[in-house]
């Protein structure tokens, strides 16, 4: 992040008409998004674009969630038809969303709005063997980083990262056990909606994997081929993009947030462009915000995932970055400010 | 509430293609919106309109806060010309702001956007004897309640109260204090930036003046008049025209909060219709939304006022109704629900 834009932005705070430090959360999301850009004030978040990744995961086998597979793929056309919840979300808010087929296990129809970057037909079952090869590891990072830098090229000025993937908080509770190093029983959480003895069950299958594998968190992409999903690589390559690009990343829920820990651990410098646009239910998604050391900006019990999360979160992420361009200051509205009067400037 | 409209929200969230109770506490605010019109799915919550009730206090006299009284009349202006931040986040999420003048001390010119509706040139010092009269406070909860039908009258589909008056958080402290029973230690605050002298004498201003006309919260236009402000009438006002219209009112923090109170005590039922936009920093705030029972939309450490934190919530809410009405079933969109698989249903 650029220093002299930090300043530019927080000196620029402390002079506009409302006492200072008053916009709490969002008079730092302001400063973020200035030396992000290297500017102050920085370019306004918008439009927007909402890449949801999708794929499927051969965990799935091992009885993790009472949905079949086969409603990725329907999902994927209900996201293309526009009638999931994050269409719904992202026409309120003036977002575009873009559908990255990264690895369903179907064949999905060509559909404008789809990306057909499919690495494979769902990944391997955790509990067996790799879920990917060190190949296709690598091919959805690099997948991840286009598509931020396409998004970028088509004119987005802030990028969403969002998921569809039934079975994908089992892999992605054991990425987070892998970079926090706390407990699968830890970070591992009810998903779509599960009862307590498949909640129980998920634990242990997570713990099966993590002890077929002993993932080393300083060996990132081995981590992601041994208990990840394409999406989770593509959406840790989304995040390298955006920072590539200098666009702030808003990230969703515990997918993502998992995603965040493998392109933290890539590239730690990756996440200062980062906003965490909520936090989920799921316990594992906490603990992946806390690693990561960032703060949500909605909270509300949500635990849907496709980017959800993150597009609600857009209008803050633009109030933001809007009131440090838009805002008079004490001197252009001759409004009186106390703290140049407690001083005794002029 | 519409009891019936509200039954079939609920389940029409559970046949929306998302696991059920996912939208976590936005399917709260679905269902609300739902019973508060009386359909389902219930008109979209646009376009909003904002109110800005501007007044003065005779307690500033007190030496309640370092912001000299002239700030109210300048942030007016400021408002007028589009350059505060409550200017600035309405534009970002298409809210339209309105200026009631309910009590400035000062003449203002009159402005396009500007309601004069002057009750008083401020109120008098609630420590040497009551702060209006009762005659001025039915005439401020009156011109909230006009105001409110005006906005509705103009197309206005939700109304979002603000606030702005120097040492306003004094006196919202002290009706918090009489509606929620607790001391004012326990619910004042450092309002707009004090330090810790001014607030043990903010505490000890408020306390004289509660003891110096024990307000009894079952009198709240009593109550009002003793220790309140004219804005504080006038959102208490508004927030029984919007109820009265059945158009949701989005709250803002303390001041807003504290007119809740008022409101509450006048007709309990007006508070069906109202969402707690944010939660500020305030102790007092944290301390009147657990009275009313409403949980807030966004907290983020704001603490400004003007219905900033309202709006911001907006979208919010207003995607929370666009989800019911516009998101696919699993029916309509063929995606394969796993509570039918479970019971068997077809």
């Amino acid at each position: 992040l650029d220093e002299s834009a930090i300043a530019e932005a927080r000196a620029r705070q402390d002079r506009m008409t409302k006492p200072r430090g008053s916009l709490g959360v969002l008079e730092d999301v302001s400063v973020k998004l200035a030396g992000l850009a290297g500017a102050c004030p920085p370019e306004l978040p918008e439009p927007a674009a909402v890449a949801v990744f999708a794929s499927d995961h051969g965990v799935h086998a091992q009885g993790v969630t009472p949905w079949p597979q086969e409603v990725t793929a329907q999902m994927v056309y209900n996201f293309l038809a526009g009638g999931a919840v994050v269409n719904v979300f992202a026409a309120q808010v003036g977002a575009r969303v873009t559908v990255v087929d990264i690895g369903v296990a179907a064949d999905l129809e060509p559909v404008p709005g789809l990306l057909t970057y499919k690495v494979a037909p769902g990944t391997a079952d955790m509990t067996q063997g790799p879920a990917m090869t060190p190949a296709q590891a690598r091919q959805a990072v690099e997948t991840g980083i286009r598509v931020a830098g396409e998004l970028a090229a088509s004119g987005a000025r802030c990028l969403v990262a969002g998921d569809m993937g039934i079975a994908n908080t089992t892999a992605s509770a054991a990425l987070i056990s892998v970079f926090t190093g706390l407990g699968p029983d830890e970070v591992t959480g009810r998903g779509t909606g599960i009862d307590d003895a498949m909640l129980a069950h998920k634990v242990d299958v997570i713990g099966r994997a993590l002890a077929l594998h002993r993932p080393d968190p300083a060996d990132p992409l081995g981590a992601l081929a041994a208990v990840g999903g394409f999406e989770h690589g593509a959406i840790a390559g989304f995040i390298l993009g955006g920072a590539a690009a200098r666009l702030p990343v808003v990230l969703d829920g515990v997918i993502v947030g998992a995603s965040a820990l493998v392109a933290a651990a890539l590239a730690p410098e990756s996440i200062a462009g980062c906003l965490a646009g909520h936090r989920s239910v799921e316990p594992g998604h906490t603990a992946a915000l806390r690693h990561l050391g960032l703060r949500p900006l909605i909270d509300l019990d949500l635990r849907l995932g496709e980017g959800t999360g993150a597009v609600l979160a857009l209008p803050l992420v633009q109030s933001a970055a809007r009131a440090l361009r838009d805002v008079a200051t004490f001197d252009s509205a001759g409004v009186t400010d106390k703290d140049v009067l407690e001083t005794g400037q002029s």
